[in-house]
């Protein structure tokens, strides 16, 4: 590299091809970015001016509202899920229970497939033919959310609507999947139901909801949701919290956590209301809803040094597999988007290939293990009797239990709870633990992907447990520690080797467990296990939103930004409005181009030399056109007219599919060749870079500040007081290496 | 307020006199910015590209190592702290009670209250003598530090070494005073010693250090130490982690949480390391040290609709004497700061005053308890023999106890500890309760302001557990909750009602007791005592920062600065200097002005026109000036010679006390007259604004950025190309608010 790098590199005014389209839940759909600046315009001043104490005291009771009902719903949608669930698979399980203890092996595996097939079938059409948003986890599509990417259909309500039918269908089908991910989209899509800002179809125009027409706004309702989300799903209020901040949220203050505490706090109470009715028997199948999952309480409190060795190798080899899961979970989603493309009868003929390889395995590999004589002196049943419990019978004689059915043959809650289960060191075999957590893993792999919504934590939890116990077997009496421990470290190092987050992690199953003397020795497990991961590739979320192609900003610039200014990447055309302008000038720039903000520029004789003005946003231009403020001549109007016709609310972001479009103008040829005045309605005060400015310290001055649109503007006095405008994809790394192709190979 | 605010302000150009100094500890000392902009000129990019693989993975080794080393140090030193506490503590105690027990009554008081006195003293004067910046909790300014605010003791190491003897001397006083602010505050000297980038006076000039010499990489580290400060303080790794996340930090970042883990991580096991070797008895009277401090492990899971009534009452009422108690704390801390500026004898003549004070509360209110037969069927001895338990005898007759000497005869910890404790509802008379919680009241908040190194947080929990236990014994039989966890509702209250905290709290508290079915009613209390103190005033970390002068910069702009405009709160006078400069004209600028940073600015014949070329920061000036790369004539020398005489390094910001001053430049009559080229060592890409760019986007771009220097530029051409720049003092309130003094009446 020589010096001077900045100036070798000629100028070239390509357009921006960055795609703007990207995989949404299955289907592709356009993406647009949201709007986080405030628009500083004349309407937005003097409506803040105008702004009585009642108003910001209405605004800050609505937010605390939402929160409520944000906890609220969220618990309650949780609660209703996990009912559904345990009924319907309850069902399931103890036909195909009573059909095996009837030795009907044949009949128990028809009716086993078969209701998983229905439910694999039903969740899948929901999915295809209602909302294809819905499929996966939906953790990715939140996270691109809040960090600005913006796709239709990723939180409207028909979404919700399959996001909650789905999960309860896919789950309870014996899928190898969770409805944790699932929760959190769920969570985010009550939160923009709330911030929609209410519907003039069904009468909901109060003019409180008003205050939440703006991308901040619900940004922040968005973050609140997925906290709730987590919160829910794990019954982990503390973890909700941080999964939010870790994982989630791309901008964070204060005022937010303490927000997000609130409605966290409202899930927990929500659902330890509902447990404490359930407990007492009224819920059908659904038992116990504490706070606790999984009650370990461990007993042993010490460790000694071999005991410190093998959670290291642990932690070490579960990065391992976690992050070999992200590269395998990759290679399948690229060849199931494929499929997925060619329409909704694939999707669905995916599903129940899935769904019938499921079913085999869970069936048919517990043939393979030996019977166990049931232990002497348990408190529970066994053969177990009912619905859940450790000791199935499956095709054992009387007296006897399959370990390998227990698991299998359970939901994959009560699959996790047997394998934390203390006190339990002999009650599986290693062959068992091996054939099924060989199972888990490359079912978890084989069925993301497919379009039913799924989480990826349960599958991760249940194959790391599986692993931990397999680990603590193989041990056997070297290491002290209980196997239901190395379940509870296993599932840690798998969580941070595919996942990659730590502190979030390290709550919930804090809260899951209720271990908290075995803190450091989970501490210690994510640490080695994310660290050894780091070094092969990303975390799942951050692969699967590339593989989707969102354009994610992250927090750092690249390091070959700092070889590139900000003139280097600008892509034109670009088209500027004089502060007064031609309405056929603005009708064309809106119908040919795709922008969304255009740089207002002031001529003579309004000003002395042509110098930038402002930035006006294609949203306000068509309010604006569609309210025909228009004079004859080219004069300022002044922002009087303005005010009359219009409230500040009438520019605010409208809920989504509610915005004005280009095709609902009607402009006739005499208004076309009238004027209109900018001034009132554009952003006065845009964020500025100078051309020169290092292209690095104009990202993170984009990101920082969670911008839009960034202006570039000429160093020397003397030319166009405009060069370009920087957008989201103009800092894509396949924009800057696609001008640039040498810095590829610096790096 | 009429339309167009902004023009009928006339432009004053005065300058900002806004203070530079602050009260930092007991002392008022001289305050400046912390530079985290990356100063991107010729030499940092040629360094950039010259940097090896080597060097980013020295850079990354060093880092984590350094995060070990923190939470190595940091737990060391909690222990020891801990371990000296205990047994100095330990051994008045040990003392007063023997010569209770001999009805020497007289003598046991001598003893007790001189054992306090000489502790107080020769705390107060290693605090006023050596290092008065160490007097406090120390978190307030560790979070004016994370804003970006320097003063030059603040993290020094003799303020480490007061931080922890002097914090040793003063708990063993028997002060209502904790050690946990304080070691937060020596969390953060830990990692800003070892963030000095070595010392050449020991010879520890390794080249690996260098990478730390700038404010950005030691944020990082001193936002780790304080994390470690909490983390051995309460023994509470993940609350650690969240107090520096909710309180102490003003920049967040992914990457930062995951380091701050580790750190906290590694406190936990070298705590747990050797808490199991005292276990043994090989500390003297230090006992256990467990991970849990009080374990509390309710047997109660469940409440009633009259319990949550009477949890909503402990928050709110806790809520309101957590506000007071922030009040009264400012009031007192203003009285104390006159009569400590008078000198360091009065500083300790007043610590000696509030040790007699508090020696004789102790030992004094005890006198006015009745004494208790011993319950039956105790685990423990009745009355205690040892050091400290639930039952002191004081003046009672064998086979009795007083429960208030139990409560005031024992160190802080063990009285939360009884306070804390389930099953011992009957302990206590009402009576007992609330006099031990005025006396700690407001002894805590006499004490707060000493010159003694002192935590807020024990006195907060103690007195709120008192009230809490208070509380549940007025309702007795009304409401089921067991006592114990009332006194824990009442320092969480408190704690939410001083400190404002949610989360963290929330976090340290449950660490502390291991009491996670409580959760929802810890978080249901912080929410309401949060939330009933917030209508009264800050939290008392904001309050001190604000009564100790500290120009501390909030994360959203004041509503009034969206009236403003950044041009009209630049002060003058502005000084630039033309890219290639007369010696003469920058000694002159630099002797004159305090500035650290001068625009320079572009002539011709350099270029056609005036432009802002770059900003050159005082202390490169310095460097630059002590190289002597003078020519005689006004030309470009450019990069080559200066990249030969100097290392980016050598640019790199020194240890604090290290700088070059203005004094050390040697420059004879003739060098005087030279010039000198700034292009090699400006920064390039300063950050800038347009004048007319809203002064609230200009505050947020500035807090966001966390900037130094923000240019502001005109908007129209031909004028100069730079306005002024504003620093961290012209977004203060004060300042703005004294040049626009309409604005005040208006919010």
């Amino acid at each position: 590299m020589e010096m001077g790098m900045r100036e070798p590199f000629l100028r070239r005014r390509t357009m921006n091809t960055a795609s703007q389209l990207a995989v949404v839940g299955a289907d592709v759909s356009p993406i647009e970015s949201l709007d986080y600046e405030i628009v500083e315009n004349d309407l937005y001043k003097q409506d803040w001016r105008s702004r009585k104490k009642v108003q910001i005291f209405q605004y800050v009771v609505l937010k605390w509202t939402f929160a409520l009902l944000i906890g609220l719903a969220t618990g309650l949608v949780g609660f209703f899920s996990n009912l559904a669930v345990e009924n319907i698979a309850g069902f399931k399980l103890l036909l195909t229970n009573y059909l095996m203890l009837k030795e009907r092996h044949r009949e128990a595996f028809l009716a086993y497939a078969g209701c998983n097939l229905i439910l694999a079938a039903a969740a899948a059409a929901l999915c295809a033919y209602i909302a294809p948003a819905a499929a996966g986890s939906g953790i990715p599509e939140v996270k691109a959310y809040l960090n600005g990417i913006d796709a239709h259909s990723i939180l409207a309500p028909s979404t919700l609507f399959v996001k909650i039918f789905g999960s309860i269908c896919g789950v309870s089908a014996g899928f190898v999947l969770g409805k944790e991910g699932p929760m959190v989209h769920t969570g985010a899509c009550i939160a923009n139901f709330l911030g929609q800002g209410g519907s003039r179809k069904y009468h909901l125009t109060w003019t409180w909801l008003r205050f939440f027409k703006n991308d901040r706004d619900r940004r922040d309702l968005i973050t609140c949701g997925a906290a709730a989300g987590v919160a829910t799903a794990f019954r982990a209020p503390v973890g909700g919290v941080l999964f939010a901040l870790e994982e989630a949220a791309s901008w964070w203050r204060s005022a937010l956590l303490w927000r997000t505490f609130f409605t966290t706090a409202v899930v927990a109470v929500t659902l330890r209301a509902f447990g404490e009715y359930c407990r007492s028997g009224k819920c059908g199948l659904f038992g116990g809803g504490g706070l606790i999952m999984f009650d370990l309480s461990s007993t042993a409190t010490s460790y000694s040094t071999p005991d410190l060795i093998a959670v290291v190798f642990v932690g070490a080899i579960g990065g391992i597999f976690g992050s070999l899961y992200n590269f395998l979970v990759d290679k399948v989603l690229c060849t199931y988007s494929i499929i997925n493309e060619k329409g909704a009868p694939f999707k669905i003929l995916l599903t129940v290939t899935i769904s019938l390889l499921t079913s085999c395995c869970s069936y048919g590999l517990p043939w393979l293990a030996k019977c166990t004589p049931c232990p002497l002196g348990l408190h529970e049943h066994c053969p177990t009797v009912g619905r859940s419990g450790n000791f199935k019978n499956f095709q054992c004689p009387q007296g006897h239990y399959n370990d390998l059915a227990s698991l299998f043959l359970n939901t994959s809650g009560d699959a996790i709870r047997i394998l934390f289960s203390s006190g339990t060191d002999n009650e599986f075999y290693i062959s068992s633990l091996f054939v099924f957590f060989t199972a888990i893993y490359f079912l978890g792999i084989v069925t993301y992907g497919i379009a039913v919504p799924s989480g990826l934590f349960i599958p991760v939890i249940l194959a790391g447990a599986s692993y931990g116990r397999l680990v603590g077997s193989l041990l056997g009496t070297i290491c002290g520690l209980d196997k239901g421990l190395f379940a509870l470290l296993g599932a840690a190092s798998f969580l941070g080797g595919t996942m990659r987050m730590t502190v979030s992690v390290c709550v919930i199953l804090l809260e899951l467990t209720n271990d908290l003397p075995m803190l450091p020795l989970v501490m210690l497990v994510l640490l080695i296990s994310k660290t050894v991961a780091d070094g092969f590739n990303r975390g799942v979320y951050d692969q699967i939103i590339i593989m989707k192609g969102l354009p994610y900003m992250e927090a750092h610039a690249e390091p070959y930004m700092t070889n590139l200014v900000a003139g280097n990447v600008v892509s034109g055309p670009l088209i500027t409005f004089s502060s007064v302008e031609r309405v056929a000038n603005i009708m064309h720039a809106l119908k040919v181009t795709g922008h969304n903000g255009f740089p207002v520029v002031d001529e003579p004789p309004f000003s002395d030399a042509p110098e930038l003005c402002g930035l006006v946003l294609r949203s306000h231009l068509l309010v604006l056109l569609k309210g025909k403020t228009f004079t004859k001549d080219r004069v300022l109007t002044g922002p009087a007219e303005v005010y009359q016709r219009f409230g500040a609310f009438d520019f605010a972001k409208a809920g989504s599919g509610k915005e004005l479009k280009f095709e609902d103008l009607a402009i006739d040829e005499e208004e076309m060749e009238m004027y209109v005045d900018l001034h009132p309605v554009m952003n006065r005060s845009p964020y500025t870079v100078i051309e020169t400015m290092s292209l690095a310290k104009a990202a993170v001055l984009f990101r920082e500040l969670g911008l839009r649109h960034l202006c570039v503007v000429p160093k020397t006095p003397g030319r166009p007081p405009i060069i370009g405008i920087l957008t989201r994809h103009d800092f894509m790394p396949e924009h800057i290496l696609g001008l640039f192709p040498q810095l590829k190979h610096q790096n």
